[in-house]
């Protein structure tokens, strides 16, 4: 059977091609959470406010990922000074760089809150990296810097988890661009975004720039930096990023990781170990680290 | 405000944390179309079949992609040796080479048959690269080459639009990386990828490795190869990305390119251009090319 996606009456409509037809299926597709975050937030705050609505205790909600199923959960790489340079890499300087933009498939690999980091069959060196997430609330293509805050509709936690050392390419005959696949697909693993403990609106957090942010792994302080530490701020980033591809509703860019990642004292995560960020007007959570089954 | 997902009596919710208390809001999510192709069809088959079921001709149906949103697009890169080799990139032999695997943004590149490929305003050097998309019909987690099969729900035509060129970075100062942040962000532009024209169910081809693929620029035939040309085959490749991420139904995965892309010959796309891209056993579809606005 052939099947399609194919637009009549006005709306998206999924059918089948029989002989030279086709054929309407009794199959429709919705508008998604993420879709609707920008158009929420009035009606929202009414309804969160009015005594009648149903509520329970913070402490008894099973919190999931904020946005569970993004778009795009796009990340950049080495946009803290200290942190390439733990990692052996050099800062020519801002007006001499550009954005480095890569992406995680968001469907495997958002977890939320008190959800377990799987540590994948063939990993090897699983590391954390805790990021400030910038929440796209309004469409973006092409903006400017000055008009950019006004698609982020708020912000939450990234932990960027990394395998250091992905070893599925034991037999090859080394190519150039090996090591850049390696570390692209050491990004991709499931469980390997968690993602928490909520979407602060904008308005809750009024600069972006002057948060304490900091990674706790087994109680013990490994990241602790300032978001002002950032080489690209956000307006520059959601600007940039946006000359590459469209900006939707429910986005989600992970702002890059400050320095105390785990590779720089070859401290890598291991099954019972338990990660907690944390990042100021937004909150933090705890991810317990498992072995895969 | 602060926006929250949780579980409760069983199912996703989404709710707001007011005081310490997180409250409900009518919003709920729902399956996606994608979820749902393993189980769909035969019902499918039995409503397209059933002669009361409305219908218009093929000719009049305003086809889009057919998987308009899946939650992965996954492309490899370099899977044809002729293709890497008119790229100036060298095979060692598949025994000493891994896949090269990376990520579309699908949401924002996906388009289908007749829709244009819009040339960005920042592109320089756009190309084209016909592939065989795989869908991938049954969630699949470290599968063997054995059982990949069991996975794959059917094929489609994927269309890998290249920027070639990428002049983001004219003020930087050269850094080990640069190229490759460049060649990726280079897939990810709005409208990058044209899928079409239908998805066709694995039954429909018996053998995904003989099937000829072609590509036409104003007619002119550009590329023309046999899908047995491959590297790594459609069961190799799945199991291979099962071990990097959970695939998903819906997924797509677009099996590489063989060799005849514009950039052998230093011609690119330009406003006015029209590609045909045709698979057998799949279908063909044609994309025009327009300039940004």
């Amino acid at each position: 059977m052939k099947l399609v996606t194919y637009r009549a009456e006005g709306r998206e409509k999924v059918g089948a091609c029989v002989g030279d037809h086709v054929v309407a299926l009794p199959y429709g597709s919705v508008t998604s959470l993420l879709a609707s975050l920008g158009t929420l937030r009035a009606a929202a705050e009414k309804i969160a406010q009015d005594p009648s609505t149903p509520r329970i205790p913070k402490a008894e909600a099973a919190l999931l990922a904020p946005i569970p199923r993004p778009n795009k959960l796009l990340c950049l790489a080495g946009n803290y000074s200290q942190h390439i340079r733990e990692g052996g890499g050099s800062v020519p300087g801002k007006e001499k760089m550009t954005p480095r933009v890569f992406m995680k498939p968001p469907s495997n690999t958002i977890i939320g809150p008190g959800q377990p980091v799987i540590l994948p069959r063939i990993g090897n060196k699983i590391d954390w990296e805790c990021e400030l997430g910038v929440v796209i609330g309004k469409t973006a293509r092409f903006v400017t810097e000055k008009t950019a805050m006004s698609h982020v509709a708020g912000y939450t936690i990234v932990n960027d988890i990394s395998e250091r050392d992905l070893q599925i390419g034991v037999h090859r005959e080394r190519r150039p661009g090996d090591e850049w696949f390696d570390w692209l697909n050491g990004k991709w693993f499931d469980t390997f975004a968690p993602m928490g403990p909520c979407v602060a609106t904008a308005d809750e957090v009024p600069d972006p720039h002057a948060l304490r942010l900091s990674l706790k792994l087994n109680g013990e302080v490994k990241q602790d930096a300032s978001t002002g530490q950032m080489i690209f701020r956000v307006p520059e980033i959601v600007a940039f990023v946006s000359t590459l591809v469209t900006l939707e509703p429910g986005d989600v860019i992970a702002t890059g990781t400050p320095a105390g990642v785990g590779s720089t004292t070859n401290t890598f995560l291991k099954p019972g170990d338990v990660m907690e960020v944390e990042i100021e007007k937004i909150g933090a959570f705890r991810t317990p680290v498992k072995a895969m089954a």
